[in-house]
């Protein structure tokens, strides 16, 4: 960073190396499923047939990756049943918890502002308003 | 959603329509570049060539496709100052302001329990480690 440190911590508000901690999170979650993954356990345990439901247009593989995934970075657990019909279920661990409660805030900006972003970007470029979720002509 | 409504109010740390929030949030953010762009900004406005510095790994392609999109949708502005030669510089809008603030705790999240995830994946699968952003082997 060639800034001058001033204006750094007059800021404050990241870590200073936060440019490698945004690539790390995203490494993590930006892959798209990940958090939507874990925000559709926020309300407790589920089937795999039930998160497949829930996480509308993911493929059964990609469920299964990113399942996967987040079971090995300690997101998530994974818990088997030995009933008849065998019964797996997902859920968030206490380090899961943590994840999701700090994209809250981020997911509630989205709720709070996705009208105005919408009404900006229609407003620059109409025919971009296509396949917006929301928009009349989207699906 | 097919979960009991007492569950889903138990929790209430999302909105009822969380799933397309996140989708959506997604589809603004998880592109991985646009919150590079945004959390570069934090400390002021920068030019693009600063800006291309910052983002590592960003093409010009993807910076000024990224920088264009950020723009249409009132997340930052592009100021241009008649000097020679010209400057453009771009600089969060308070409405980007707004969202970094939402981001700062998903990244804080990630500053503080990347070490531990990097362990958990470690634990379970050795060569996953390869690519993780401080892993020996990395780069």
């Amino acid at each position: 960073m060639t800034t001058e440190p001033a204006a750094r911590e007059a800021c404050g508000r990241l870590p200073a190396e936060h440019g490698d901690f945004v690539r790390q999170v995203l490494d993590r979650i930006g892959d798209k499923w990940s958090l939507l993954v874990v925000a559709n356990l926020h309300d407790g345990a589920k089937r795999y047939s039930h998160l497949h439901e829930l996480v509308e247009g993911i493929s059964q593989r990609m469920l299964t990756l990113t399942l996967s995934q987040l079971t090995q970075d300690g997101l998530i657990s994974r818990t088997a049943y030995a009933e008849v019909p065998p019964r797996v279920e997902y859920a968030l661990t206490p380090l899961g918890e943590t994840l999701l409660d700090s994209a809250v805030p981020l997911i509630r900006w989205a709720s709070a502002n996705y009208g105005t972003i919408r009404e900006n970007r229609n407003q620059s470029h109409p025919e971009s308003f296509r396949g917006l979720p929301g928009a009349a002509e989207s699906h």
